[in-house]
């Protein structure tokens, strides 16, 4: 079988060799966090394609723009991290000039604006033909008072929660999102979270990718998995909301005692949903609604399988 | 006319209106300053394509990696700044994979090991289709001693010098260029320069940036212009050596009493080359070997004209 990106992003990381004094987080997890000085900053980088990540023909430059932000600007909820700027570079098919630069500088302002981030340089360039278009971002943020949230710290007994609803996020959410980085910030602020990534594969592809790096297992219940309204009129609701891409909330685990104190005192209108548990079995299961256990598949997106 | 990009990019810049606090230096430069509590960071960001920045038919996957580097490792030499770390996104053809990725990334390790930079993260993703490979670099650097060597610090009567020499990079330079940033960091700790930028467009374009930011004009003088062996061999090897693009050599201004000091005391291989003056007229000109004063266009790379 071919290595998927998680078996290249590790044999990356594993060549690395990054200081831990200078690079206290490195390759694998949804930013790194480079020490510079007497600070430390984080950096994510997002590329995103016509045709792949939205698709010209009905969607607007200003929304490729809003989403290429969005999706970077949600790393930094991944890490309960402050966004502070970003760069963002540019293939233009032949015939794009200042029309479409502008229409898509209007989308990335406006996510940029919402989040606290400003756009601060870029890169435009153009293909010689009509080669599709393509936006990459790479955004900075800061430390909050928590530190970065990362995908390693999963604890075996730890309560599993997303915030949100999952799935069908093709029918319009994926261009529109809003990135969770003032609730990813109002979490870590409440209680002591273990784990976060946000969901941008699939729950089931994201909770792999917590367990791989915490070295635990997770079993969820089918029954607690929040469908989105989109999802739930899909042939399968609970597979697309399992294995969809791009819904971009947040997943995360915390001690069980963390997770009551959460969902007791969480006053915003965002849900926070408990789905499950982390286990020491190293696989991932799910509990059916009729009380069978079954191995949960990652069978999210994946760029080098699809 | 079409804008080109530095119209453009003055656009986005005027309409950014950024914090001269938190953001030292903004859009419109080589790199961007975010300042993170007592401490500050650069940022640049490049994209490059295939069939544009290189062919990959003739160019090997590691030296596109390489040149992605290099051309970022340009920027943080042309703000006499340290390179820090990179963090690398791609697009790539429908069938590129393992193979693939490993040969791009003995690229970028192969580059940033050589000037002390770490890849630090990444996105990778895939066309549906054949759509050309696309690789984005943003990178990171601190500032050494000196602060950050912006384009627009240029005064009038500064004397105008060059790096090594100049012109059809494209017959191989471009792909394996080393990016001066040694000797920009040497350069401004052994004098004040007032101005510097790296040539990746052609001198033309690139002096014109200079003069366009600090508000002055220049003077140039054929004879004295490093023309390369290559551009030599060209049918008119002046407009090679002042209009090819890639050439990522540093042009930089700085007072006359300081250019002999830093020629008199240049110990480096690389040779440094004083070609003219900035002048108060506003204008580019370029005298001529039979002492005619004409004026310079600007016909380097831009992309949103070619």
């Amino acid at each position: 079988m071919n290595p998927g990106e998680d078996e290249i992003t590790e044999w990356f990381a594993y060549q690395s060799k990054l200081s831990a004094v200078d690079f206290p987080i490195g390759i694998g997890d949804d930013m790194a966090q480079i020490r510079i000085g007497d600070e430390s900053i984080l950096i994510t980088t997002d590329m995103l394609l016509d045709g792949v990540h939205f698709d010209l023909r009905n969607a607007t430059l200003e929304q490729a723009g809003y989403k290429a932000m969005a999706v970077s600007l949600s790393d930094c909820a991944a890490m309960a991290t402050v966004p502070v700027a970003a760069v963002v570079s540019v293939a233009l098919p032949k015939g794009f000039g200042e029309k479409e630069l502008k229409q898509l500088h209007a989308g990335i302002v406006k996510a940029g604006k919402k989040y606290g981030c400003e756009l601060v340089g870029g890169d435009i360039t153009s293909w010689i033909d009509k080669s599709p278009f393509a936006v990459s971002v790479a955004m900075i943020s800061r430390k909050a008072d928590n530190e970065p949230l990362k995908r390693s710290g999963a604890e075996v007994d730890d309560y599993i929660c997303v915030t949100g609803s999952l799935g069908g996020s093709v029918y319009g959410k994926h261009l529109e999102f809003e990135p969770r980085v003032r609730e990813a910030l109002k979490i870590a602020q409440m209680v002591e979270v273990h784990a976060m990534i946000d969901i941008s594969d699939g729950l089931s592809s994201d909770l792999r990718r917590i367990c791989r790096q915490s070295n635990v297992g997770a079993i969820i219940n089918a029954e607690q998995i929040p469908i989105s309204l989109h999802a739930q009129k899909e042939k399968e609701p609970l597979s697309s909301a399992l294995n969809d891409g791009e819904d971009f909330e947040l997943l995360f685990t915390l001690s069980q005692d963390n997770c009551s104190l959460l969902l007791n005192k969480w006053d915003e209108s965002l849900a926070i949903a408990q789905i499950g548990t982390i286990t020491d079995t190293q696989k991932m299961q799910m509990k059916m609604p009729d009380g069978r256990i079954i191995d949960l598949q990652s069978k999210g997106y994946d760029h080098l399988k699809n």
